[in-house]
């Protein structure tokens, strides 16, 4: 165990796109088999049945654009292999059942955690957002509203607020595309600043898979594509979540 | 003015670091003039006399590593020039009585705005951070302790609560170092995870000033330096902000 982590901590540390020695956490090693097919990963995280509260959809703070397109991509969800995800409080409810890689065992289950894009509970005063997925294609659509805590200069969202929804995006999306599981760089360039209350949109791509690495593509734009807000590349580490 | 904006766009528009047309919002150019000394800067943001809530002060949630690295700092506000940024509720507060460039004009000030960073109210759940800046060194050093609703991976901290407090952080020292607004770009590269509740100390530099742009570094590690958790590199832009 240990002299697999050297060693990928080693082969990571010649990559050319990463420099310096990379290591997560001591002990915590990539599986050299990726087993679990889209299909399968899937319908382990789409949850058919669950008591748990699915924050992905709509309420009273939704702009009419949100709604309207949240409404088009549901319909898609029926006809063109589109998949509505849900998304729950926590990742602790996201990975049910599955076990983390030694080094990242949780501690403890008592506190109140969230998982940082459902920090805020009031109804659209922070991250308002849903994600559909299409799993053939492997990318994703978020459509995200900023509320006013979330705000950077007045009345426009924080650079970071849409860092983090993006970083959430590919996420989830690495994820269900190829077990990625964590973000190893963000790089992102601003174009225009997204007003409070208005709707983002995130068109996100797995542009490939190489040496369990998921190489990710994200614009965020307005509804009507005339307005850039962002664009942004990612790379995920593939790590296979093994069943407890 | 419409004239300047549009030389300006067309000016980054073949920058090489910033491909495309890069335009913020309509109408909002930069100063050509840039007439703000550090000094002035800092005393309009550091308000002696306010009402204004201090959000960067020490509560009971501060784990012991962020309280004594909080106190070795604000001995060095009396000898070695160090400054403690007050942080307010919203960016309102620290740009009142300064205006926002023509296209940035605030249309309501009902709503309760926050900004991103200090979006949870409750001590300890969320952002728990105080920056300290150095006027003549142009750096800063942000004490950022992510409390469970700031979660990625069960335990640690999400990458995208990181990548905004890296933002952040960038941004005040960015304009109180030399009147940069608005993040162009972030670099992100996360090398482990920060557990949520421990201290991850952020050391943040101004590397040069260039083209009305600023290019800033940051490297979070552990406060002994050991666990380096991400580097990041970004570019403001420089906008100077007129009196009211």
């Amino acid at each position: 165990m240990m002299r697999r982590g050297f060693q990928w901590a080693a082969r990571l540390g010649h990559h050319r796109a990463l420099p310096g020695a990379l290591h997560i956490l001591p002990g915590f090693t990539p599986s050299s088999a990726f087993g679990s097919s889209v299909d399968s990963l899937v319908s382990r995280f789409c949850l058919e049945k669950t008591d748990l509260k699915d924050y992905a959809l709509p309420n009273a703070s939704w702009c009419p654009d949100m709604l309207s397109l949240y409404q088009e991509f549901l319909e898609k969800t029926k006809t063109d292999g589109w998949i509505k995800l849900p998304s729950f409080k926590s990742n602790r409810d996201h990975i049910q059942g599955l076990k983390l890689p030694s080094g990242l065992a949780v501690t403890s289950d008592k506190s109140d955690w969230r998982i940082f894009t459902r920090c805020i509970q009031v109804e659209g005063q922070g991250y308002e957002y849903v994600i559909f997925f299409h799993p053939s294609k492997k990318k994703s659509v978020c459509l995200f509203q900023p509320g006013p805590y979330l705000e950077g200069a007045p009345g426009f969202a924080h650079g970071g607020s849409l860092a983090a929804m993006m970083d959430e995006t590919f996420s989830k999306t690495a994820y269900l595309a190829g077990e990625g599981l964590f973000t190893l760089s963000l790089n992102i360039r601003f174009k225009n600043l997204i007003p409070v209350g208005s709707l983002a949109v995130l068109n996100t791509n797995v542009e490939k898979i190489e040496d369990q690495k998921l190489y990710m593509s994200c614009v965020t734009q307005s509804r009507d594509q005339k307005t850039v807000y962002a664009k942004c590349s990612g790379v995920f580490l593939q790590l296979q979540l093994e069943q407890e």
